[in-house]
């Protein structure tokens, strides 16, 4: 659809379309209530919805939400949403589906197909970074990227990694999840010929300071070609993944 | 040239090299004295070099790692250098060029040729990150990418920025360069189509903490999309940026 | 009244008041219990009424605070009261309004009016940072300013401020709430002609540290005219912002 | 002047002022070298110039500044100049100013005349609080302001705060400045009727981290009412005071 | 009794005590099950009982330990015990005291006697420090010490405090608890000619850290003669202020 | 049994093993489910199995390791396992062992003999330190070594330790476990022949942060031959001090 | 001398006193230049002058308050003084003595008599951290104390400290200086039964943090009765040991 | 010789040795000049000699010292020595040998016999962390023990590592040295059947905050059997490592 400032105009004449929306359209988001706005021009701009950052926000405000984006996204997902969230989310938005493992909540067609060229390969260092490394996964899944999984395959034990090195060879952008010390992004970045996210987890004890030891084990890695995200952020490791890939689409078309 | 095991043995055999070269060629690495072991398989992996990193190591160590890798790479670079350790650099390697705003010293060609598609763009919150941003630029330049500079568009001014958006548009990977609070790649990436790679400086004074308030800012960032390198990390933002325009080669390649 | 030292004497030598409240009148506070010494010159001094800290004190020591001072204040509040304390407190007060999303109780007339001149815009980043500002918006609408509100502004979506820029234009007094990476300040100062009180909140996660990134953020914001308060401080934001508006009408009068 | 669309085109047209000089007014900033993108803006909005951190900055590039921003500025200001660097500043700028108790250079007319009403008064815990104390003072003076000050007034002697009482009665905006534990400014705050600015200084040693400490004082004054400014940002502090008393200029006009 | 090396060996030798007991007292401690080992010349040493530190202790551990200690201390009393453990121990120790506003319980006579010359005076900041402070109240009366409470007497209304300054002058050592920026002890130790024992808590929010904010503020406090305990330690400040008023009957007797 | 790959390809052309075992055997672990891989080459490389560490598994996945694991070893233990998740894992595995001061489960025969030489000592400061320094215990008798534990014997009671000096004597390497300030392993380590492993613990509070403090009053001891493991790491601290035990075997087989 | 107003207002009368003088006397501080404002009730309440802390104040500013206050002090002395700065203060000040351990400058008699009962031991840890225990030495013994000295008695060597148990046991306060990992105070408190002032030293390397380690330490300490000054801070733990002594004094008058 | 309590009287008695000497064996240290005590029972219970911590300690105080320990001990030696220091130590010591690398000085016979069985094998991560190591290399040396040395093996190369597995294979205690992100111990401990050694070094720039980060690192490794000391302390690592082989030794001779 022609979204120019022009054609917006000459759709309000014709009355296509309401005052109300061409300003949405010409401002660039939505408001939803008086605690929302949603930006419209990041799918155009990124290919990915505005996601729903659930955490520290009301089962009301997620409902209110969802129900004004799905009109216009084919695919509608909120992160950091609990099984009780859920259970409510649901009394309001009954065909709303819930990926348990990764704490994602989506409205979706039954299957989203692979739309980008290229693979994700998500790397786990322990069994616990699970979650945050599905959250990843079910990001990358839901706007249509392919992914490849290899769990537990930490540093101590560096023959399981090794022995998977073809995992590592075949993707196109790496995303490497590690709590406890957090050395598995320096070893995989020295193993590989791609870009590498490092997604530090909460996952540890002690000194471990809920993360941070990761964390700047990971700012602070030796091997080159290492971008690190926030703690537990497997969405935006996800989202920075998906850019990557895209990029190269771009660039094929020129 | 064939660096099969089969093909060296063979060449071995034939007397065409010495075993010495054969035992570098197939255990990765070359030996340098006692102190340093250079990855030989970064380059065909990665296509960038092993870069020296010049903080912490003699002049004799520099000058023989530099010495030994001339032979094999077009270009042999390393980083932090100070003008004093450059003046000494140069009594052993004459030939040996300083870009002094990147504190980079590199034997290479006249002239790096651009050898791979896309454009890196790098901006900068303010002046005093110059040598940070200098640092990438020029790291990306002598490793054959294409760069474009945008300087001073911190957000205190945010019409700096809004006024240069067709260089977020035109760019294929954003590198953002902040020190003090460390907002702009926030800004950047809710503007750009591509990913960013987002390099704190220790630019500033008092609560900054010689950078760990503009990294904590970009860790923390609300925009997707965002990857993070170390305080000052000017090089490996460049790698970071280079790795991911080499991912589109090889997915068009596809 | 007459409040000074010979006036006090002359009321007690004539029996108009007792030496108890003379006592008080002249040091300056009252004692209630053992507990709490509640200053009586900060509302001469300042305009506003010693407001009860909710948060670490019992209900029965808030009880008998209040009940302490409304006779004396035309406005008596409580911050930081939870629901299960507000139950607890309208047993013994039955007339306690409450603001749930401000999480604060008061005792007042019905609509307290506007006294003062000029307006404090009160700004947020995201949906989650709403307890916060309406923590701010609801202490100084019970000091009697007037009060505009502007939610969900963050960075990441530049063009949600941009096109609400005549909210920044027409405040006296900004107010502007965030967590995550805390950037908003910065922006907004470089866009008002006005004082900008800057507000970190604890929403976030991982290297959010409760608060202590955006807190950061807003310390070393390049921008300069910010003032910082503590995280989630939107009851001392709303004091300072009083002031400044108050400071106004001092000078008007010279 | 007439700075609006029409007119700056008109000009144009006219021949009056460059197609350059049209694009730096409309764009809202100008151009020096490729390193700096000076705010032509804030005047307009704020009162103040565009003023030079100079902490970071080559001599070669606050040259150029002072030398672009002379011609449209009645005072062009520098901050943290060092003897060293204003010496060399002199060689370039003969008639530069420096005020070294402060670090401060300036250009501009002989004696700055007060043109704002109201008195910003500064206060200082110890002695050695005086450079960052007397870069506000020397910032808001240059700014047309009136100053008062007192030195050495800290807690561990409170009658020498309170025998000058009479100095927070009169003051319209109190701007504190103290290192060490920093707990001046509760104290003021709380003897104060007006707005109070706390700076806190890198001045002590052991636990205080530089600034940390007296910073978290601050940050966690138990007397509401204060705005924190960065460790040492005396002319941080003396901006915000600047634009609280411009506010009230603001809305005496209405 | 006489308790020297010779007197128990003789009364070992005569019958009059175990070898068990005899090995305890030269030893020096009494091993308790096997998990602890209660000092047996504190009390002769230092004229205070072993005291249990009820947290991280279970209840079967705190009740063995006092039925060991009740033989032979006037004395026996447990700090950090919350209600339902109080309710606990009752079951096994009906006689038990319990003193809720220190969380402490005692085992004594019906009242300690003063037996140490000398005044305690004990000041919080504010209302919500009262825990802390009982706990530092009860402990000096359990051991027979005199005390007077000054409470909710902060620096944000330093009136509360200069009225009450007479508690300051009697008192011949002071302990000072206070949270949020804890500057009280500065202030008080500017108008004490006696030792000051500061006492941060962890009464506060944000930048507060659970009370590091407060300690710093008193380790870097600009008054001389001030010591600091623990976080919340009241007892601590309790002994140490005990063992001040000690010494100086010992300079006494000599 | 026979481990090299030429008997274990023949060991599948005869048909004994599968492919499958095969695979694993020379891989060096096995796959459980998609969420593990368990070393394999451990036991054999350093006597000890792979534990498993409890924290952050769900019962089923500890279920599905247990049971893949009893198979090939003598003794299956994990760790940080509360009494909630053991009451589960039975219903699974009815036979499994739980000691419940350590937080331990394990699958074993009815008593582990000792098989190495020499005794681990394992020393706590306090009372509360006992979980700790029991799960040390629990996993050093497990894997057949010989432990005598001596509980508190802090420092500030001197002679505790003085007394017990035997322990100290006739250890082969000591295991010190410490919460609060964490001095006592400088005591040990000025006072012991052998290696001194230091664990710092999360008993404490206020300025204890969670075990940082004895973790660097650890780190920076003055007495040398002290290695630091996690806080609270019990376990960790046990399979060093096995090492260690080992490394002698080692040596004597010479 | 009679400083009662009463007294004060006739001497001014009489002509004998100058009016400048006796606002000195009733106002409690003298003024020195505009830097600096000297507490004159502090010798009369605590029987310490008021010393001047050298780090941070120009030569001048030193000369001049020296010079001020030597009339009217028998003992005037600035800490933080190096080699360098005293040599510029003997150019204005020849008699000024100086102590280079310390660090101290002193203006006094020959000989400080010993004016007050009890002893100050004063222990280190380290031989370097004796700069640090003689500038706690020197205080003392200028303001009049008598100081017992036992160096070098860390920890890691336990019988160095027992072997010169006298020196605790005759001591009436302890100050014990300890930089490493701070473990000394809890020893010493533990043998001690009089008051024990602990003195963190930046004194060690790595995880110390300028003595931040050796701070959480004794803050931490499991022995009670301590009380702790800032890293460094030999002259605030002898005032304090002063003040204690001063109590046991006031005490013996009453 | 014999040093019981029985046969040093009977020495004294005999005028053999003088009660000065008798005095010192028997209280386990010797006393130099006032500044030092010096552990005689050291190097009779653990077989290192009381070892000199040059930084910190004047020069004076080093040579007193060590004339004191030459008597004594074969190899008197002192670390932390900068090569200015050293040249001022010559000129009383002539014969004071100088180990640069390393820092370290050293009175010692020709060549150090290696006394102890086993091997010290010493890796590190990059060329920059070669002081560390080689201090500890050269400690270790002057003890006595075999040392084996591989530089330069960290985890961005693995194979570089992977190469080397042979000196892990043959060591039976590893002292691994790593600044950055220090993840190599993690995968050293993974390969190795010996105890690990782990030491962070101050090798690094920005959030590596001089050596925390590899500090942290350390200390959460998911890799069981690691022993971590301070940051740059490759001394204490080295005196570990010899004190896991004495116990061996020990071991074997029971």
């Amino acid at each position: 659809m022609d979204e120019s400032l022009a054609a917006i105009l000459q759709a309000v004449a014709a009355g296509q379309i309401s005052p109300d929306l061409a300003q949405v359209k010409l401002q660039g988001y939505s408001q939803i209530g008086d605690f929302a706005k949603i930006d419209r021009t990041r799918q155009a701009r990124t290919g990915f919805p505005e996601v729903i950052f659930g955490q520290g926000k009301t089962v009301t405000q997620i409902v209110k939400i969802m129900q004004h984006m799905r009109d216009e996204h084919p695919v509608v997902m909120a992160t950091r949403i609990v099984p009780e969230v859920q259970a409510e989310l649901c009394l309001h938005i009954p065909d709303l589906q819930y990926y348990p493992a990764a704490r994602i909540s989506a409205l979706q067609p039954l299957e989203v197909p692979i739309t980008a060229p290229g693979t994700i390969a998500i790397l786990t260092a322990g069994t616990a970074d699970l979650p945050v490394a599905e959250e990843a996964a079910c990001t990358a899944q839901l706007c249509g990227f392919q992914v490849e999984k290899l769990w537990d395959v930490g540093v101590a034990g560096i023959q399981r990694l090794l022995n998977n090195r073809m995992v590592i060879d075949r993707a196109d952008v790496l995303i490497v999840v590690a709590g406890m010390e957090g050395a598995l992004p320096s070893v995989v970045a020295g193993l590989a010929d791609c870009p590498v996210i490092a997604v530090p987890t909460s996952v540890g004890y002690g000194a471990h300071f809920q993360g941070l030891a990761p964390l700047l084990t990971m700012i602070n890695s030796c091997a080159a070609g290492v971008g690190v995200v926030n703690i537990d952020n497997g969405f935006g490791a996800a989202i920075l993944a998906g850019q990557i890939l895209r990029t190269a689409v771009r660039l094929q078309k020129i």
